[in-house]
């Protein structure tokens, strides 16, 4: 099977657990179901919890515990799609081709579906609890107490990095000095501003995917921070790239407006280190996340190829 | 020690636990960790965690698990106050005397505040997991495995109950259903759809306070459903009592604008039913609410004074 394949095969294993714990549109709050489900159904790469999912399978994790969680992240994602192209944010009105929530629904409404998308985020992760008993053992066997009391350290603690990635010290931190350092001249934003925001904004939500991955299948400590650093650094040359391709490509390849960071006067990495600078950066750092990723005992070659084809895409 | 002293001591008690999780404001994204600060400290009743508290003592609750619950269900009460304010909902540029979150920090920061409230929400209760060994005695005993087990499944239940309420089966289905009804004509709006409006928007966060406190206590699932039972009935009450107050109350005593529910053309439990029912209905659903209070082993009469207060006063 070739990559491709393999990953269109991955993604449609995302769609049906998405498809298991997305809501019904029913009931008299109907509209905000809909509008729920308009954003997280339009696609996209599902690349976060595809990754959760094989950091998982890197670690020897089996199990559906594992199917909550990748939900919940691609919910998290989605609804801050949703509240970034707000009016009061950065008033987009297409994303992947369609029109965007409040350009269907109004502003308000998509305020209303961004929370509910977040808030059904948590909902959707705790259900992973209710899974416990009976993926360690307890339920068919009393003595296998100290099993189950250890499965729920791994769960409450996928929850914790799940909560933590996405709110003021992951994304959101991210977001918010996004929107500060837009205001500011270009030359004003210093290297470390923008390695904050690149750090936060886009790999937070990464760092999570794998950490959680390795968690729930029970990695050690040391494991789950390689993960983590592995991520940032996936998450930095994918963020990079991006700035790369809105200057080198064109709009046939990408499908999307290009030169808009330079129109938007946003800082990027591109403005700040040049482009061959940019384009070393993103070659260290990829290799550094494989280096990471092919250190411990056992490999996931779809993984590493994965994070190779993400990092010299053209799109 | 009167009634006021015993409510101001406990809602103190509240502002301590509230200090004791809130972020310090400090890194890039200072401003969304000051505006998050800036609308929950900027007062109000703190009514859903004392009731959570109140309940966890009823149900002989004793220690600190149910202080993270405390602080974040208020915690999510005022991310929906931040929200409902923006310009793309109500509007609103006054709340408790101050200028509202929005007028302060601009929209976008504070559609993103909201979002760091809710999200801090969930990380505040994840870490009651952390006390979850302590508290059970299995840190000190490996032989109470079975009891760590059992108080992890109170706590993971309390957070889907936090999830739940809040969520588009709670809290965020009321707001969406509102938000559409303010569309309608008044005379449209059934006495069905405001039940649902009034029972999500305003009851769901009050049940959730109710049956946490119950659950983390180690109530039996009846007692927990009596809970949520007492907890709809006075969470409709005050709304309706909301609504008779907008009608007879004067400025000085309410501190706020009245007579603004029919200026905005808003649905009410009074322009439905008429003054007198809604009294009426008012005095049996509390009525209900303290007989159900009181139907267990043990009573909390400073929750039953508190209830009762809550539907007798005057602003």
């Amino acid at each position: 099977m070739s990559f491709e394949e393999m990953l269109s095969e991955r993604v449609k294993a995302v769609e049906r657990i998405l498809a298991v714990y997305l809501p019904k549109e029913e009931g008299c709050q109907k509209t905000v179901l809909e509008a729920m489900n308009y954003s997280i159904l339009a696609g996209g790469k599902r690349l976060r919890p595809v990754l959760m999912k094989e950091t998982y399978v890197l670690f020897n994790g089996k199990g559906r515990i594992i199917e909550p969680f990748m939900a919940a992240l691609e919910m998290i994602h989605n609804y801050s799609l949703v509240h970034d192209d707000l009016p009061a944010m950065d008033n987009d009105e297409y994303r992947r081709g369609r029109e965007t929530t409040w350009k269907i629904y109004g502003d308000g409404m998509a305020v209303l579906a961004g929370d509910a998308l977040l808030n059904y985020a948590f909902e959707t992760a705790s259900e992973a609890f209710n899974l416990v008993l009976a993926e360690s053992g307890y339920l068919k066997d009393p003595f296998r107490a100290a099993d189950a009391v250890r499965l729920y350290q791994s769960v409450s603690s996928a929850l914790s990095v799940l909560a933590r990635k996405a709110g003021v010290y992951g994304m959101i931190g991210g977001q918010c000095a996004d929107l500060e350092a837009e205001k500011l001249p270009c030359g004003e934003v210093s290297e470390k501003l923008l390695y904050f925001i690149q750090k936060n904004k886009t790999a937070a939500l990464i760092e999570s995917a794998m950490m959680i991955g390795a968690i729930l299948a029970g990695a050690s400590a040391q494991d789950v921070a390689r993960m983590e650093k592995a991520a940032e650094n996936i998450g930095l040359a994918f963020q990079i790239q991006d700035d790369i391709l809105d200057v080198t490509s064109s709009l046939e390849e990408l499908g999307k407006q290009t030169g808009s960071d330079e129109k938007n006067n946003k800082a990027t990495y591109v403005g700040l280190k040049g482009l061959k600078q940019a384009e070393e950066d993103v070659a260290a750092l990829s290799g550094e996340a494989l280096e990471l990723l092919r250190k411990g005992p056992s490999r996931n070659e779809f993984l590493e190829q994965l994070v190779e084809n993400l990092i010299s895409r053209r799109k």
